[in-house]
């Protein structure tokens, strides 16, 4: 049998300046584990800024996405701007102040949020073809925006500004806790709210793997 | 009940250069899940090199071992020189090339093999107090070194040259696969291949969940 590829969206490596590791990690094992192909795609660009995660400043540093995120890859990673929906079965976006800053400005409040546009390209061909889509942690206020008005039920935990954007864009909130999904079948959508509100590793991973495991149902 | 402590050692962030990510990753996950508290550490200097993982080449890029290890630990981590044995439980060794070229010089050849003293003091502390030590990938060759003459029984895979190593470092060698760990009872040491020989991170996940489990039953 063929094995189901799903696309695994980075955007960076580190949880203030890029992808969140441990849910980008968690989300490359349990694809693995369930015998599917993960496809790691992060878009060739600059970062907005490089954060010391040890004392949490702005360092001068200038690095690149798609370079960053090969860390997490392990070298095996495309340029997000060469891949269609075509050659996926699903597609999954990992959280981490990444996406927020590197993949759309939903870190910097603008009352207009913008998507990368090989994303929102992307994520609207996943949904035209009707292929599962997950989001994690912060991710499904992208998705939100990339697919405004479409009435996707969606959670990002707690957040209330956070859930009152989501609704502002045409979709729906629910809330929940760290290791809940959120599933909308009739869009082939499942969001956890991981990081956003998990205590520690475990709890992001517990809502991760139940995440990986629906879209897996539907693939 | 008090949370057993456990450290775990990471060398900087990303397999070429640094900690192997998915194995100190999934480390801090089973440890979380198991009801641990994981103890992040790492060395204040700077690494060998940096390596662009997309491309393979050496960067001109300075960073620090513990500023990019703090990317793993989501910046809950300390200065390795400020941890004693006394404060935990027990002590575990991710692998990754930063654990040949930064916390050692395995990585250079050279037949004196060198570990990063404030380590090796350590790791001597911590087998001196019959505390449980865990080292996966390449850093059972790291601990043979660090703990010559002992007659500890170590895994590092299939990886032949390596195993001579261990064994002229007065340690013993047993080969294994990608999903099996080594236990040495009598020194309390288990050691698991990961991505010595593991095809993904399933079958890496695989050898250090049986790992941290392990260490638990001794903590």
């Amino acid at each position: 049998m063929t094995k189901k590829r799903v696309g695994v969206v980075l955007s960076g490596c580190g949880v203030q300046d890029g992808a969140e590791i441990h849910e980008a990690t968690l989300t490359l094992y349990f694809l693995d584990r369930a015998g599917a192909q993960a496809v790691c795609m992060a878009p060739d660009m600059v970062q907005h800024h490089v954060i010391n995660h040890l004392n949490g400043t702005v360092s001068d540093e200038v690095r690149n996405v798609l370079v960053e995120s090969a860390r997490i890859a392990r070298g095996k990673i495309q340029d997000l701007a060469t891949v269609q929906a075509e050659q996926l079965d699903a597609l999954i976006l990992p959280g981490g102040f990444g996406v927020a800053k590197n993949l759309s400005n939903l870190a910097f409040g603008d009352a207009a949020v913008q998507v990368h546009p090989a994303l929102r390209h992307l994520l609207k061909e996943m949904h035209q073809a009707h292929k599962p889509i997950g989001a994690i942690c912060i991710s499904p206020a992208l998705l939100s925006a990339a697919l405004a008005g479409e009435g996707l039920l969606l959670t990002i935990g707690q957040d209330a500004e956070t859930a009152t954007g989501i609704e502002a864009a045409g979709n729906r909130h629910q809330e929940s806790g760290a290791v809940d999904i959120v599933v909308d079948p009739h869009h082939k959508v499942v969001t956890t709210a991981a990081y956003m509100c998990a205590s520690g590793i475990g709890e992001a991973g517990a809502g991760i793997e139940k995440l990986v495991q629906q879209i897996l149902v539907w693939c």
